[in-house]
């Protein structure tokens, strides 16, 4: 290319005056009135440049930033240091720390610039709010510290130095609604990579009746987005409380029985055969063989009982290999199972099953009130109903609940098994007719049951088993199981299975069993029917159904 | 075969005596002498004949069994009835009884007569038994009955009732050795169809020390043997005390945290992917595709810490796919897990655990010293030793623990790693040096650590991360993690993970995620080292290792 340039004349130099033999001439007229203004343009531009100069110092002056220790992100916490200086938790603020400096980690809710002097932060924990603000302030908040502060993405995880203040008027927006935060120091803890899928705000709106026109004012945010997205979804106060109570509805179960002579067993999942129905069961290579996994605990529970527990639960994964995608069937969900020894009668087992029951949502109603009423904020429903009277719950007769159904239009011939429809249709006859989202059917025929259920005494054809329901869908299934081993045998070759397939199982009622009873209750059935939440993945922390594996 | 048979005459028959026409002779004197005899002989026989009668009247008379009712097999319990009859504990009977009658269900743990008039059962409640006489009486016990009762398989269940008196002197033979009950009924509940694979008692006997030559005095049952027959050996005191504090323990870990702020998760076990280990991982047949077992719930609890959940803990089974056959590895373990938000430092995470293990321990001692004291006669052990002062839980470094077993004589060459039998060893000189069967090692080799562990601030070959050992063997593993996506897949990489397969892990951390750390405990482990089982299976109802599968 430099070869292609073309050659370039060097600049005209002006011919320098020659020294000696002729004096040179004087300037033109015109060449001086032409310096003088040369002179006079550089002598401008060197005072504009003066000027500039004195103008840039002071700017600059006035940008030094005074506040640059006190925000700012930090660098990645690997435990560097060790202060052990107290952080609070946002829900123990009040109006009586007025004036106290404190510390706290907090999500950026949302964050909101007034003017450039003022920046107005949510900032949230789990369940709880509370409004900061950071005012411009010399020597304290300087101006690159409000634009830093405003410049936060929400969702930011910030440690927050600030001065409690009552607030001058209740702050709506914020669930500690009486104090705001005047903010000292803002640190960013961690930040976002990635563009949040849907704001907390969005996820926590009140869900759309499911008959009425979807509301466009604001983003809906569909069921599978959230799930997708789990570990935003769960960050609404909205699933803090769920599983909140997810949490006490475990607590209250093993509360119960603990105090009733239960012990708590650990049982396998992984199984050397598929037991209790081959359709529906999962299979898991094992080294060399295969092994299935546990569809519930009933054979080890049982087990339990052949071996002298007495009194069993447990709480564990249940996994069923149905290909069913409903609002209510999971491929693993929590089962609350439990077994006992019977005296004289199966009933003892319903009726402790029926306390446990009425302890759970009594409960509930006086210690969880806050968080029922969070999430019936997104999901409105109507409060859960039981009688608690002296009458006792609801029960019925399968053969009552089928008369019930036939009153009400149902042709008996479509009642040999109440299916979920009719479930639904009784739940809102028994509401009607018993005030009561809870009751219990008793006494299923025989031949709907699975091969380990006691017949009636008398009548062969119905068996000593019940279901318990709620807002017309089953939650519970139990009854007095055979302990005999005999009739087992005889039992399981009726329905088509080999006794010696299950071989482990039958010994240990031929080594002698006490009578016994019990039932499994489905934990997230049970969450998503007292809160209302129409799908049972909104009751499991991440969900699994044959669509879905992750997150 | 008929027709080849000879045709057999007809046998001679006497002449009858021709009537009229020739008058017969008169007998002869010989004739007459052997009728006489025979006459004699007839008029003889039948007198016995009548003595016998009578005599087998009489006996028949004093046969009749006055106590029919008050003995023998009950009908199989289909809940025919409900008496509500209050039925008592054996561990509630005391001398202050004496003379109430009671009623009670109970396994016939011993049966002997003593002479044909009286028999002696033990009668067993899990860790309780008493004595029970049965001694012939008029209009109240039969010798039938005692009979009966003497007869009763041992391990029968059956349904006793009688009157509590003050024993004579104490009973040896029964933990509730003070009363005996004198039995007035005793029926059968639920016998036995099958052999006993080995009695309740030869499997109670105390385990000779593993370096003794072996007792030939009793039968020893193997644990293979006890495995395959698990129901039967489940009844031993011994085991029905190792399952209460193993209920104990998970009880204490939920104590400990539910009062700290802790949540209660469920978290799945299948998952879409082989996350923290392939090699290890068993796979499931998910409809058309497949699935894996969750190797612990590490990624799911992370990620509720992501989704604020601040601090939360999971009690469920883990699944490990390693062909290991020792006297510590299961395919299937309870794992106690924990995760929390760390506000300065990882050692917030180590304290809690420490206090949450000391907790454990101080309370099994307070409340459960007569179920520690059941299993020691079966296992003799020291006592299990912890610091419990005001010096606290012996914490070492890595490097620290290395030195001990280097001044010991290990080659420090062979410490990269602190392997099973050097951590044996470590045991044994912590004991001996500090007088504790409980310590944490602390920052351990990044390189052996898996891929979410963060790194030292200052030394990037050490992490944040620590072990608890309770005598010599590891029961906790935990650490700080890294909470920054891009450190994270960094590690991943550095590990020969690829970040794209554990997306929706690594998205949590995009999203913004509080420093945390946490830990997995394995049940199973503390309660066989706290009771010096020395096999891990005897702490699992129903073990699977990569040889077992059932029962």
């Amino acid at each position: 290319m430099a070869d292609s340039a073309p050659v370039q004349n060097p600049p005209a130099e002006q011919p320098a005056p020659a020294q000696g033999a002729e004096a040179p001439k004087g300037p033109s007229k015109n060449e001086l009135k032409k310096r003088a203004k040369e002179e006079e343009k550089a002598r401008k531009a060197a005072e504009k440049a003066a000027r500039q100069a004195e103008l840039e110092a002071q700017k600059a002056a006035a940008e030094v930033d005074y506040a640059k220790d006190f925000y700012g992100k930090l660098p990645l916490n690997q435990s560097q240091t060790r202060e052990r200086r107290e952080r609070v938790q946002i829900a123990s603020l009040n109006p009586n720390m007025d004036g106290q400096t404190v510390l706290l980690r907090a999500r950026v809710q949302t964050s909101r610039a007034q003017g450039s002097k003022m920046v107005f932060l949510n900032l949230r924990q789990r369940t709880d709010s509370v409004q900061a603000l950071l005012t411009v302030a010399p020597e304290k908040v300087s101006k690159q510290m409000a634009k830093w502060a405003a410049s936060l993405q929400i969702e930011s995880i910030v440690l927050a130095e600030g001065v409690v203040r009552k607030a001058p008027e209740f702050i709506k927006s914020a669930t500690v609604g009486d104090v705001e935060l005047h903010l000292t120091k803002l640190y960013l803890i961690s930040g976002l990579d990635s563009i949040l899928p849907f704001t907390v705000d969005d996820a926590n709106r009140p869900e759309p009746p499911e008959t009425e026109v979807e509301d466009v004012q604001f983003k809906r945010v569909l069921l599978d987005t959230r799930l997708n997205n789990r570990v935003v979804d769960l960050r609404t106060q909205t699933n803090q409380a769920v599983f909140k109570l997810q949490h006490a509805i475990g607590q209250l179960f093993r509360e119960y029985l603990d105090s009733r002579g239960f012990t708590e067993i650990h049982s396998p999942k992984l199984q050397g055969a598929a037991t209790e129905s081959g359709a529906s069961v999962f299979q898991v290579s094992y080294f060399k063989g295969k092994a299935f996994l546990a569809q519930s605990p009933q054979l080890a529970k049982q087990m339990a009982i052949a071996a002298d527990f007495e009194r069993v639960y447990e709480i564990g994964p249940v996994f069923r290999a149905e290909d069913s995608n409903t609002h209510r069937h999971m491929t693993e969900f929590i089962g609350l199972d439990l077994e006992m020894a019977i005296e004289e009668h199966y009933h003892e087992v319903m009726e402790l099953l029926d306390g446990l029951f009425l302890h759970m949502f009594r409960s509930l109603k006086e210690k969880y009130s806050k968080e029922i009423e969070t999430v019936r904020k997104q999901f409105p429903a109507e409060e859960f109903k039981w009688r608690d009277g002296p009458e006792g719950t609801l029960k019925l007769s399968f053969k009552e609940a089928v008369d019930l159904l036939v009153e009400d239009g149902v042709p008996r011939e479509d009642l040999d098994d109440i299916d979920t429809v009719n479930e639904k249709r009784l739940g809102r006859i028994v509401r009607a007719k018993y005030d009561t989202d809870y009751f219990i059917i008793d006494k299923f025929p025989l031949a709907l049951r699975p091969f380990y259920t006691m017949p009636d005494p008398e009548d062969p054809t119905v068996s000593n088993s019940y279901d318990f329901f709620m807002r017309g869908e089953e939650i519970l299934s139990g009854a007095q199981r055979i302990h005999d081993a005999k009739l087992l045998a005889e039992q399981m070759r009726g329905k088509g299975i080999d006794p010696a397939s299950m071989s482990y199982y039958l010994e240990a009622f031929k080594l002698g069993c006490p009578p016994h009873g019990g039932g499994g209750i489905g934990l997230e059935r049970v969450l998503m029917l007292f809160l209302k939440l129409n799908n049972i993945r909104r009751a499991s922390l991440f969900p699994r159904d044959p669509k879905r594996l992750e997150p």
